[in-house]
Protein backbone atom coordinates (compact mmCIF):
# COMPACT_ATOMS: atom_id res chain seq x y z
CA UNK A 1 0.00 0.00 0.00
CA UNK A 2 1.40 3.72 -0.33
CA UNK A 3 1.62 5.94 1.59
CA UNK A 4 -1.25 8.84 1.54
CA UNK A 5 -0.62 12.27 3.79
CA UNK A 6 -1.95 15.34 3.85
CA UNK A 7 0.30 17.99 5.76
CA UNK A 8 -1.25 21.06 6.47
CA UNK A 9 0.49 24.13 7.91
CA UNK A 10 -2.08 25.55 10.22
CA UNK A 11 -5.25 24.68 11.23
CA UNK A 12 -6.99 28.45 10.74
CA UNK A 13 -6.17 31.23 8.38
CA UNK A 14 -6.76 34.68 9.13
CA UNK A 15 -10.31 35.83 8.30
CA UNK A 16 -11.65 32.04 8.05
CA UNK A 17 -13.12 29.30 10.47
CA UNK A 18 -11.16 26.24 11.62
CA UNK A 19 -9.75 24.36 8.68
CA UNK A 20 -11.93 26.45 6.13
CA UNK A 21 -9.32 27.35 4.02
CA UNK A 22 -8.07 23.75 2.83
CA UNK A 23 -11.24 22.14 2.79
CA UNK A 24 -11.62 20.87 -0.52
CA UNK A 25 -8.05 19.78 -0.10
CA UNK A 26 -9.38 17.39 3.03
CA UNK A 27 -12.55 16.42 0.78
CA UNK A 28 -10.17 15.38 -2.27
CA UNK A 29 -7.92 13.42 0.17
CA UNK A 30 -10.12 11.44 2.71
CA UNK A 31 -12.87 11.01 -0.22
CA UNK A 32 -15.84 8.66 -0.88
CA UNK A 33 -14.14 5.56 0.82
CA UNK A 34 -13.52 7.06 4.40
CA UNK A 35 -16.31 7.22 6.63
CA UNK A 36 -15.15 7.67 9.65
CA UNK A 37 -11.46 9.78 11.28
CA UNK A 38 -9.81 9.04 14.21
CA UNK A 39 -8.84 12.64 15.50
CA UNK A 40 -5.94 12.87 18.21
CA UNK A 41 -6.54 15.90 20.09
CA UNK A 42 -3.52 15.20 22.67
CA UNK A 43 -1.87 18.90 21.30
CA UNK A 44 -4.84 20.81 23.35
CA UNK A 45 -5.95 20.32 26.99
CA UNK A 46 -9.54 19.78 26.70
CA UNK A 47 -9.74 16.95 24.37
CA UNK A 48 -13.76 16.83 24.44
CA UNK A 49 -13.78 20.12 23.27
CA UNK A 50 -11.16 19.88 20.50
CA UNK A 51 -13.30 17.02 19.21
CA UNK A 52 -16.04 18.37 19.22
CA UNK A 53 -14.51 21.27 16.64
CA UNK A 54 -13.37 18.32 14.80
CA UNK A 55 -16.14 16.52 14.62
CA UNK A 56 -18.46 19.51 13.84
CA UNK A 57 -15.82 20.42 10.74
CA UNK A 58 -15.63 17.10 9.75
CA UNK A 59 -19.05 16.27 9.79
CA UNK A 60 -19.87 19.15 7.14
CA UNK A 61 -17.56 17.43 5.16
CA UNK A 62 -19.59 13.90 4.98
CA UNK A 63 -16.75 12.31 7.68
CA UNK A 64 -17.54 11.05 11.24
CA UNK A 65 -15.15 11.75 13.73
CA UNK A 66 -13.94 9.14 16.92
CA UNK A 67 -11.70 10.91 19.15
CA UNK A 68 -8.86 8.77 20.41
CA UNK A 69 -9.01 9.47 23.79
CA UNK A 70 -12.82 8.27 23.91
CA UNK A 71 -11.82 4.58 22.85
CA UNK A 72 -10.87 2.27 25.49
CA UNK A 73 -7.56 1.11 24.20
CA UNK A 74 -5.51 3.84 21.82
CA UNK A 75 -3.54 1.29 20.27
CA UNK A 76 -6.53 -1.10 19.45
CA UNK A 77 -8.33 2.36 17.89
CA UNK A 78 -5.11 3.01 15.65
CA UNK A 79 -5.03 -0.81 14.49
CA UNK A 80 -9.09 -0.19 13.11
CA UNK A 81 -9.07 3.33 11.73
CA UNK A 82 -9.94 3.86 8.36
CA UNK A 83 -8.19 7.15 8.29
CA UNK A 84 -6.06 9.17 10.92
CA UNK A 85 -6.17 13.09 11.53
CA UNK A 86 -3.42 15.12 14.21
CA UNK A 87 -4.81 18.07 15.03
CA UNK A 88 -2.70 21.11 16.27
CA UNK A 89 -1.53 22.76 19.23
CA UNK A 90 1.36 22.29 21.20
CA UNK A 91 3.82 20.14 19.64
CA UNK A 92 5.80 18.76 23.15
CA UNK A 93 2.46 17.89 24.83
CA UNK A 94 1.39 16.11 21.54
CA UNK A 95 4.40 13.91 21.10
CA UNK A 96 4.76 13.41 24.59
CA UNK A 97 0.68 11.96 25.02
CA UNK A 98 1.48 9.85 21.79
CA UNK A 99 4.37 8.02 23.42
CA UNK A 100 2.67 7.99 26.58
CA UNK A 101 -0.32 6.22 25.12
CA UNK A 102 2.28 3.48 22.73
CA UNK A 103 0.66 5.10 19.44
CA UNK A 104 3.75 5.99 17.44
CA UNK A 105 4.87 3.24 16.14
CA UNK A 106 1.58 1.85 15.51
CA UNK A 107 0.28 5.20 13.76
CA UNK A 108 3.75 4.63 11.16
CA UNK A 109 2.63 1.07 10.66
CA UNK A 110 -0.94 1.82 9.70
CA UNK A 111 0.52 4.71 7.19
CA UNK A 112 3.49 3.36 5.95
CA UNK A 113 2.56 -0.48 5.57
CA UNK A 114 -1.41 -0.45 5.81
CA UNK A 115 -2.20 2.79 3.56
CA UNK A 116 -4.03 4.88 6.18
CA UNK A 117 -4.33 8.30 5.60
CA UNK A 118 -2.97 10.41 7.12
CA UNK A 119 -3.73 14.29 7.87
CA UNK A 120 -1.89 16.39 9.97
CA UNK A 121 -2.27 20.22 10.94
CA UNK A 122 0.55 22.41 12.40
CA UNK A 123 1.81 19.82 15.95
CA UNK A 124 0.14 17.34 13.94
CA UNK A 125 2.26 17.89 10.62
CA UNK A 126 5.25 18.73 13.00
CA UNK A 127 4.99 14.54 14.40
CA UNK A 128 4.70 13.42 11.09
CA UNK A 129 8.57 14.15 10.28
CA UNK A 130 12.00 13.11 11.45
CA UNK A 131 11.86 15.18 14.65
CA UNK A 132 10.14 18.17 16.60
CA UNK A 133 13.13 20.02 16.61
CA UNK A 134 11.68 22.33 13.98
CA UNK A 135 8.42 22.75 15.82
CA UNK A 136 7.40 26.68 17.15
CA UNK A 137 6.35 25.52 19.96
CA UNK A 138 7.03 26.09 23.85
CA UNK A 139 8.63 22.92 25.98
CA UNK A 140 6.14 22.84 28.22
CA UNK A 141 6.28 19.21 29.00
CA UNK A 142 9.44 16.70 28.53
CA UNK A 143 8.50 13.88 25.68
CA UNK A 144 10.55 11.18 25.93
CA UNK A 145 12.27 11.89 22.72
CA UNK A 146 12.64 14.31 19.98
CA UNK A 147 12.00 11.61 17.07
CA UNK A 148 8.73 11.90 15.81
CA UNK A 149 6.58 9.87 13.94
CA UNK A 150 8.67 9.78 10.39
CA UNK A 151 6.28 9.34 7.99
CA UNK A 152 8.41 11.37 5.53
CA UNK A 153 12.33 11.87 5.71
CA UNK A 154 12.83 15.08 6.58
CA UNK A 155 11.43 18.10 8.72
CA UNK A 156 8.55 20.98 8.25
CA UNK A 157 8.15 23.99 9.85
CA UNK A 158 4.58 24.72 10.10
CA UNK A 159 3.43 28.63 9.92
CA UNK A 160 6.34 29.55 8.93
CA UNK A 161 7.14 33.32 8.86
CA UNK A 162 8.99 35.61 6.15
CA UNK A 163 11.78 37.95 8.40
CA UNK A 164 9.73 41.65 9.27
CA UNK A 165 12.60 44.29 7.92
CA UNK A 166 11.09 46.61 10.11
CA UNK A 167 11.05 44.81 13.57
CA UNK A 168 12.53 45.95 16.47
CA UNK A 169 12.40 42.91 18.12
CA UNK A 170 15.98 41.19 18.53
CA UNK A 171 14.89 37.98 19.28
CA UNK A 172 16.09 35.29 16.63
CA UNK A 173 13.96 35.21 12.89
CA UNK A 174 12.66 32.32 12.22
CA UNK A 175 15.13 31.53 9.38
CA UNK A 176 18.01 32.18 11.63
CA UNK A 177 15.95 29.48 14.34
CA UNK A 178 16.38 26.83 11.32
CA UNK A 179 19.78 27.65 10.41
CA UNK A 180 21.19 27.15 14.14
CA UNK A 181 18.99 23.95 13.65
CA UNK A 182 21.37 23.19 10.70
CA UNK A 183 24.55 23.74 12.59
CA UNK A 184 23.91 20.54 14.92
CA UNK A 185 21.85 18.39 12.28
CA UNK A 186 21.41 17.99 8.38
CA UNK A 187 17.85 16.89 7.72
CA UNK A 188 16.59 19.56 5.61
CA UNK A 189 13.69 21.69 6.53
CA UNK A 190 10.37 22.75 4.59
CA UNK A 191 8.71 26.17 5.84
CA UNK A 192 5.21 25.41 4.50
CA UNK A 193 3.89 29.27 5.12
CA UNK A 194 0.25 29.64 6.65
CA UNK A 195 -2.01 28.66 3.69
CA UNK A 196 0.01 26.17 2.24
CA UNK A 197 -0.40 22.29 2.68
CA UNK A 198 2.04 19.19 1.73
CA UNK A 199 0.17 16.21 -0.05
CA UNK A 200 2.37 13.06 -0.59
CA UNK A 201 1.22 10.13 -2.59
CA UNK A 202 3.42 7.33 -2.47
CA UNK A 203 6.69 8.25 -3.64
CA UNK A 204 5.29 11.84 -5.12
CA UNK A 205 4.92 15.15 -3.01
CA UNK A 206 2.90 18.34 -4.29
CA UNK A 207 2.93 21.68 -2.76
CA UNK A 208 -1.00 22.84 -2.45
CA UNK A 209 -3.03 25.92 -1.18
CA UNK A 210 -2.28 29.32 -1.83
CA UNK A 211 0.66 30.49 -0.61
CA UNK A 212 4.86 29.67 -1.14
CA UNK A 213 6.82 26.49 1.05
CA UNK A 214 10.57 27.81 1.58
CA UNK A 215 13.10 24.82 1.34
CA UNK A 216 16.23 24.93 4.39
CA UNK A 217 19.27 22.66 2.94
CA UNK A 218 22.15 22.89 5.48
CA UNK A 219 24.93 24.76 3.79
CA UNK A 220 22.84 25.53 0.42
CA UNK A 221 20.74 28.74 -0.26
CA UNK A 222 17.25 28.85 0.88
CA UNK A 223 14.61 27.58 -2.31
CA UNK A 224 11.02 28.73 -2.74
CA UNK A 225 8.25 26.45 -4.56
CA UNK A 226 5.12 27.92 -5.26
CA UNK A 227 1.91 25.71 -4.96
CA UNK A 228 1.45 23.04 -7.61
CA UNK A 229 5.55 22.20 -7.40
CA UNK A 230 6.33 18.97 -7.36
CA UNK A 231 8.66 17.88 -4.17
CA UNK A 232 8.72 14.29 -4.64
CA UNK A 233 12.49 14.85 -4.74
CA UNK A 234 12.02 15.44 -0.88
CA UNK A 235 11.04 12.34 -0.13
CA UNK A 236 14.37 10.31 -1.40
CA UNK A 237 16.88 10.41 1.81
CA UNK A 238 19.47 11.72 -1.12
CA UNK A 239 18.37 14.73 -2.37
CA UNK B 1 26.64 34.16 51.32
CA UNK B 2 23.61 35.60 49.38
CA UNK B 3 23.05 34.90 45.75
CA UNK B 4 23.71 37.33 43.75
CA UNK B 5 21.92 37.18 39.93
CA UNK B 6 21.88 39.77 37.25
CA UNK B 7 19.04 38.20 34.79
CA UNK B 8 18.64 40.22 31.47
CA UNK B 9 16.11 40.03 28.96
CA UNK B 10 18.21 40.60 25.62
CA UNK B 11 21.96 40.83 24.64
CA UNK B 12 21.11 43.55 22.10
CA UNK B 13 18.65 46.42 22.13
CA UNK B 14 17.69 47.23 18.99
CA UNK B 15 19.80 49.73 17.37
CA UNK B 16 22.73 49.51 20.27
CA UNK B 17 25.58 46.99 20.42
CA UNK B 18 26.21 43.98 21.92
CA UNK B 19 24.96 44.46 25.97
CA UNK B 20 24.86 48.47 25.56
CA UNK B 21 21.65 48.80 26.94
CA UNK B 22 22.54 47.28 29.99
CA UNK B 23 26.53 48.37 30.74
CA UNK B 24 25.95 50.55 33.74
CA UNK B 25 24.01 47.11 35.36
CA UNK B 26 26.83 44.80 34.70
CA UNK B 27 29.26 47.61 36.19
CA UNK B 28 27.47 48.15 38.87
CA UNK B 29 26.33 44.27 39.89
CA UNK B 30 30.08 43.16 39.41
CA UNK B 31 31.71 46.53 41.03
CA UNK B 32 35.32 46.38 41.65
CA UNK B 33 36.18 43.48 43.64
CA UNK B 34 35.36 41.00 40.56
CA UNK B 35 38.33 40.60 38.30
CA UNK B 36 37.83 37.91 35.94
CA UNK B 37 34.10 36.67 34.28
CA UNK B 38 34.21 32.82 33.78
CA UNK B 39 32.03 33.18 30.31
CA UNK B 40 29.96 30.35 28.97
CA UNK B 41 29.54 30.80 25.37
CA UNK B 42 27.71 27.53 25.15
CA UNK B 43 24.62 28.68 23.68
CA UNK B 44 25.97 29.69 20.19
CA UNK B 45 27.93 27.22 18.06
CA UNK B 46 30.95 29.23 17.70
CA UNK B 47 32.52 29.30 21.10
CA UNK B 48 35.60 31.29 20.15
CA UNK B 49 33.98 33.89 18.09
CA UNK B 50 31.20 34.16 20.95
CA UNK B 51 33.96 34.68 23.49
CA UNK B 52 35.65 37.20 21.70
CA UNK B 53 32.34 39.43 21.77
CA UNK B 54 31.66 38.75 25.14
CA UNK B 55 35.71 39.56 26.26
CA UNK B 56 35.53 42.39 24.00
CA UNK B 57 32.76 44.07 25.56
CA UNK B 58 33.77 43.34 29.44
CA UNK B 59 36.81 44.45 28.51
CA UNK B 60 36.30 47.75 27.72
CA UNK B 61 33.66 47.86 31.42
CA UNK B 62 37.29 46.77 33.20
CA UNK B 63 36.93 42.80 33.22
CA UNK B 64 38.79 40.00 32.04
CA UNK B 65 36.93 37.46 30.61
CA UNK B 66 38.02 33.72 30.17
CA UNK B 67 35.74 30.82 28.27
CA UNK B 68 34.46 27.61 30.21
CA UNK B 69 35.37 26.07 26.98
CA UNK B 70 39.22 27.18 27.07
CA UNK B 71 39.81 25.51 29.94
CA UNK B 72 41.09 21.66 30.73
CA UNK B 73 38.06 20.96 33.15
CA UNK B 74 35.11 23.35 33.06
CA UNK B 75 34.05 21.82 36.62
CA UNK B 76 36.91 23.43 38.54
CA UNK B 77 36.53 26.20 35.70
CA UNK B 78 33.18 27.04 38.13
CA UNK B 79 35.18 26.19 41.18
CA UNK B 80 37.44 28.92 40.59
CA UNK B 81 35.14 31.56 39.01
CA UNK B 82 35.07 34.97 40.86
CA UNK B 83 31.59 35.57 38.48
CA UNK B 84 30.15 33.61 35.94
CA UNK B 85 28.34 35.09 32.38
CA UNK B 86 25.84 32.96 30.83
CA UNK B 87 25.22 34.24 27.04
CA UNK B 88 22.26 33.88 24.76
CA UNK B 89 21.64 31.83 22.18
CA UNK B 90 19.70 28.71 21.53
CA UNK B 91 18.44 27.43 25.67
CA UNK B 92 18.41 23.60 24.37
CA UNK B 93 21.76 23.70 22.93
CA UNK B 94 23.11 25.80 26.27
CA UNK B 95 21.29 23.59 28.59
CA UNK B 96 22.15 19.94 26.65
CA UNK B 97 25.95 21.60 27.35
CA UNK B 98 26.02 22.32 30.58
CA UNK B 99 24.72 18.80 31.76
CA UNK B 100 27.34 17.41 29.28
CA UNK B 101 29.82 19.16 30.68
CA UNK B 102 28.23 18.25 34.52
CA UNK B 103 28.21 22.01 35.24
CA UNK B 104 24.44 22.52 36.52
CA UNK B 105 24.87 21.42 40.27
CA UNK B 106 28.36 22.72 40.27
CA UNK B 107 27.10 26.39 39.06
CA UNK B 108 24.11 26.29 41.52
CA UNK B 109 26.24 25.59 44.45
CA UNK B 110 29.07 28.10 43.64
CA UNK B 111 25.73 31.11 43.29
CA UNK B 112 23.79 29.76 46.02
CA UNK B 113 26.73 28.84 48.48
CA UNK B 114 29.59 30.45 47.86
CA UNK B 115 27.52 34.00 46.69
CA UNK B 116 29.50 33.77 43.40
CA UNK B 117 28.00 36.68 41.25
CA UNK B 118 25.92 35.33 37.85
CA UNK B 119 24.91 37.30 35.37
CA UNK B 120 22.43 35.91 32.45
CA UNK B 121 20.88 37.34 29.32
CA UNK B 122 18.39 35.59 27.14
CA UNK B 123 19.15 31.83 27.24
CA UNK B 124 21.58 32.58 30.06
CA UNK B 125 18.35 33.93 32.00
CA UNK B 126 16.24 31.32 31.07
CA UNK B 127 18.75 28.20 32.36
CA UNK B 128 19.10 30.14 36.08
CA UNK B 129 15.06 29.54 36.19
CA UNK B 130 13.49 26.35 37.36
CA UNK B 131 13.27 24.94 33.92
CA UNK B 132 13.76 26.10 30.68
CA UNK B 133 10.13 24.89 29.73
CA UNK B 134 9.00 28.79 28.98
CA UNK B 135 11.92 29.76 26.55
CA UNK B 136 11.06 30.93 23.11
CA UNK B 137 13.74 28.88 21.28
CA UNK B 138 13.79 25.89 18.86
CA UNK B 139 14.57 21.99 20.24
CA UNK B 140 17.40 21.64 18.31
CA UNK B 141 19.38 19.49 20.34
CA UNK B 142 17.23 16.65 22.86
CA UNK B 143 19.03 17.56 26.59
CA UNK B 144 18.62 15.25 29.80
CA UNK B 145 15.90 17.51 31.40
CA UNK B 146 14.82 20.82 30.69
CA UNK B 147 15.29 21.59 34.75
CA UNK B 148 17.76 23.96 35.24
CA UNK B 149 20.01 25.43 37.09
CA UNK B 150 17.47 26.53 40.30
CA UNK B 151 18.50 29.60 40.76
CA UNK B 152 15.28 31.21 41.76
CA UNK B 153 11.86 29.56 42.37
CA UNK B 154 10.21 30.63 39.19
CA UNK B 155 10.89 30.88 35.40
CA UNK B 156 11.36 33.58 33.13
CA UNK B 157 10.30 34.26 29.53
CA UNK B 158 13.19 36.30 27.95
CA UNK B 159 12.85 38.58 24.73
CA UNK B 160 8.74 38.57 26.10
CA UNK B 161 6.49 40.37 23.19
CA UNK B 162 3.43 41.85 23.27
CA UNK B 163 0.32 40.69 21.01
CA UNK B 164 0.20 42.38 17.70
CA UNK B 165 -3.49 43.03 17.52
CA UNK B 166 -2.50 43.74 13.77
CA UNK B 167 -1.47 40.54 13.19
CA UNK B 168 -2.60 38.23 10.23
CA UNK B 169 -0.15 35.25 11.62
CA UNK B 170 -2.04 32.29 13.34
CA UNK B 171 0.87 31.19 15.31
CA UNK B 172 -0.16 31.02 18.73
CA UNK B 173 0.79 34.68 20.66
CA UNK B 174 3.54 34.32 23.56
CA UNK B 175 0.66 34.69 25.79
CA UNK B 176 -1.51 31.52 24.69
CA UNK B 177 1.76 30.04 25.05
CA UNK B 178 2.57 30.79 28.10
CA UNK B 179 -0.80 29.51 28.77
CA UNK B 180 -0.48 26.54 27.41
CA UNK B 181 2.47 26.09 30.32
CA UNK B 182 0.42 26.95 32.83
CA UNK B 183 -2.09 24.29 31.81
CA UNK B 184 0.78 21.68 32.99
CA UNK B 185 2.53 23.15 35.52
CA UNK B 186 2.06 26.13 38.31
CA UNK B 187 5.46 27.56 38.80
CA UNK B 188 4.52 31.51 37.62
CA UNK B 189 6.88 33.18 34.86
CA UNK B 190 8.02 36.68 34.62
CA UNK B 191 7.88 37.83 31.32
CA UNK B 192 10.82 40.12 30.42
CA UNK B 193 10.14 42.41 27.77
CA UNK B 194 13.68 43.65 25.74
CA UNK B 195 15.08 46.01 27.54
CA UNK B 196 14.38 45.02 31.08
CA UNK B 197 16.34 43.01 34.08
CA UNK B 198 16.21 41.59 36.90
CA UNK B 199 18.83 42.23 40.11
CA UNK B 200 18.20 39.26 42.55
CA UNK B 201 20.68 40.38 45.96
CA UNK B 202 19.68 37.47 48.30
CA UNK B 203 15.90 37.26 49.31
CA UNK B 204 15.37 41.16 47.31
CA UNK B 205 14.63 41.32 43.90
CA UNK B 206 14.21 44.56 41.75
CA UNK B 207 12.94 44.89 38.06
CA UNK B 208 15.86 47.55 36.61
CA UNK B 209 16.22 48.59 32.76
CA UNK B 210 13.71 51.11 30.38
CA UNK B 211 11.05 48.15 29.79
CA UNK B 212 7.96 46.55 32.23
CA UNK B 213 7.64 42.73 32.56
CA UNK B 214 4.71 41.22 32.62
CA UNK B 215 3.73 38.46 35.54
CA UNK B 216 1.90 35.31 34.69
CA UNK B 217 0.57 33.59 37.43
CA UNK B 218 -1.91 30.37 37.10
CA UNK B 219 -5.15 31.28 36.98
CA UNK B 220 -5.17 35.00 38.21
CA UNK B 221 -5.01 38.02 35.99
CA UNK B 222 -1.64 38.92 34.28
CA UNK B 223 0.33 41.81 36.06
CA UNK B 224 2.90 44.54 34.96
CA UNK B 225 5.60 46.14 37.23
CA UNK B 226 7.77 49.13 36.26
CA UNK B 227 11.42 49.21 36.33
CA UNK B 228 12.40 50.10 39.84
CA UNK B 229 9.44 47.62 41.26
CA UNK B 230 10.57 45.42 44.32
CA UNK B 231 9.45 41.84 43.00
CA UNK B 232 11.30 40.38 46.24
CA UNK B 233 7.82 38.39 46.68
CA UNK B 234 8.69 36.08 43.93
CA UNK B 235 11.91 34.37 45.16
CA UNK B 236 9.19 33.02 48.46
CA UNK B 237 7.32 29.68 47.46
CA UNK B 238 4.25 31.07 48.47
CA UNK B 239 3.90 33.98 46.62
Amino acid sequence: MMRRLLLVSNSTLHGSGYLDHCQQQIADFFGKDVKKVLFVPYALHDRDKYTKTARDKFQTLGYEVSGIHEAADPVEAVRKAEAIFIGGGNTFRLLKSLYDNKVVSEIRKRVLEDGVPYMGSSAGTNVATVSISTTNDMPIVYPPSFAAIGLVPFNINPHYLDTDPNSRHMGETREQRITQYHEEVDTCVLGLREGCMLLVEGNKATLLGSTNARLFNRGKPCEEFKPGSDLSFLLTDAH
